[in-house]
């Protein structure tokens, strides 16, 4: 695995808004997969402080991949907000040729505490395994093409008739 | 024909999140079509993780046009996504000069799975009819300008009074 | 005429959704006009394909202005792709410092076929003629300022009290 | 006064589509001033062409400042171009640093013809006298910061409790 | 502390159209913290003026962080400049690589005017600290990650099960 010779290094933007702790799980994810990878954490207010979050995450600090955080609210000033941080977010990407996972959980996904929380812990984890893959290959997901495959609920799977 | 002593290189952009492998009818069109083409693929998890996957086919692996594919959700935040990623798409043309052809097929373009398949094929057979096209000259395509040609369903011709 | 002496070239991008084909309306009012104006077409599959198309009319076929022609169709996600393809041409014409006239006629603009075609027809041709003008001087069209000028319909005139 | 011995160039950007001359109040506002203010002035057909014609003015004509006038439709497609206008207007000012005043009319913040122009000419009057003080310093409206200013209407004033 | 021997610079853009003089808390927040902070001040017109204003104080007077102060009106048509405003303000942080933290307080947010009063002097406090943290290092704020920080209203904590 290239990934235990050459050390990654991905980053992790996250916000004081949130409820959960998301960078956690990613933290986590990354240790448990044994891949040889640095990890740079850097926290800001909202979701719209992310995009330049990001970038500085890849320009100054040298990150090969960053994993954005956040958790937009309810309401539809929360929604344009999310629009506009992931308006930013793409843009990031194109300024640095560098992979952005937007990992945001919205607090209309779920009714229940519990269920919001399990989506949150899903979606970081899973989507933290795609960024080592990533990583890795443009074809390392290749595999999984077209396959229906979900972060923060279960795999729809692919279109059977 | 040109593209046949010439080698063009089509990237193919596409997501584990969709439930179709569109990839698929995008490579058998290509091989059917006898002309000499190179293919690169870039597989993401998500229709927003494409634009700068379709970046960096154009300007790391030299693709000459890519063909973007995707199935956005049926949920408006899942609108939303395509709105940000199709943004991404243009900026990345704009950036590049070169074409992207995006085949985005919506989770409520039809109710029955048979059907979703269908449009998803037509789709990304007719666009990679499309590309092969526009590789060859701006005007490969200007006999049916104003046409009423459309991908995904029948052609709807041209305006008759 | 500055035009007389001096060729500007115009250029048209189209699209084969389109079910009128408009372009024809540019070519022959632009003939009509007597001006020695040259003519570069750039056909592609549809709307979102036009930003970057005009684009490389621009820059690699020296351009001058360049018309581009459209129909979108009548469903939300097609005024969706309206908007991308409209922003995607404001970014080109800031990229390039050159005006881009955008001609799009809406699927839902007219009841009857007759009245859409009409519609067609009258904006390209208005169009075209304030293409003309504007390749002159930026003041040309300043006598017209204010004065509720419209393509595709009647002028509205002036608001008079 | 720094006005009265620099010569500022303020450029006037215009469209045909408009039903009020609002340049007219613009460059008589200028000249009521005193200030020895050079004046540009762009006309284009509609308001989506005016993004490109502001950077022109600036990279152009040299202007320092630019006020950006246009009256968008009543329909929803009107305020669709109204959007796609003004964000093409944001990036201009990001890509030249120099501020342009927007004074868009909206065709239904009146009901009667005589309200509606005299909207247009309250709007074109103060901003003239802001885009005046802008050229100054950037402290030339601090004195006035959070008082509720409006223009095309009375001022809202402070919040008092 | 850095921030005590090393004098960082935060610039402050606030507009005419505010009711509330929000930079005065700013400056007065700033100035309680003890911090050798240097202020750079900009008042524009209105929100959508902010954004230039912004890259001004950053590029023309070193600013290393911003603070943009707006109070978006009611209706719909403030929404969408508001919009228009946060996408440029994204734009500037990531063609200048600094943070610009965005304070916004709708017209709609509260309906008594004491209350809206308080939301303006609490986010504009709230982020102002905010804003001296992120000077000083990019996880300075990580210890309140996830932990459901408010600005405007009360802390909403951490999501507990």
């Amino acid at each position: 695995m290239a990934a235990n010779t050459t050390a990654y290094k991905v980053g992790i933007a996250d916000t004081t808004f949130a409820t959960v702790n998301m960078a956690e799980f990613v933290i986590d994810t990354i240790k448990e997969s044994g891949e040889s990878v640095k990890i740079e954490r850097y926290t800001v207010p909202g979701i719209k402080d992310l995009p330049v979050a990001c970038k500085r995450l890849i320009e100054y600090y040298n990150c090969d991949i960053v994993i954005a955080l956040g958790m937009p609210g309810p309401k539809e000033i929360d929604k344009q907000c999310a629009h506009e941080a992931s308006t930013g977010i793409q843009k990031t990407q194109l300024l640095t040729n560098k992979h952005i996972l937007e990992i945001f959980v919205h607090a209309d996904e779920a009714v229940k505490k519990k269920e919001l929380y399990e989506i949150a812990k899903d979606r970081a984890i899973k989507h933290t395994h795609n960024a080592v893959q990533m990583l890795r290959s443009k074809e390392a997901l290749t595999k999984y093409a077209g396959t229906g495959r979900r972060q923060g609920k279960p795999d729809e799977g692919p279109l059977r008739m």
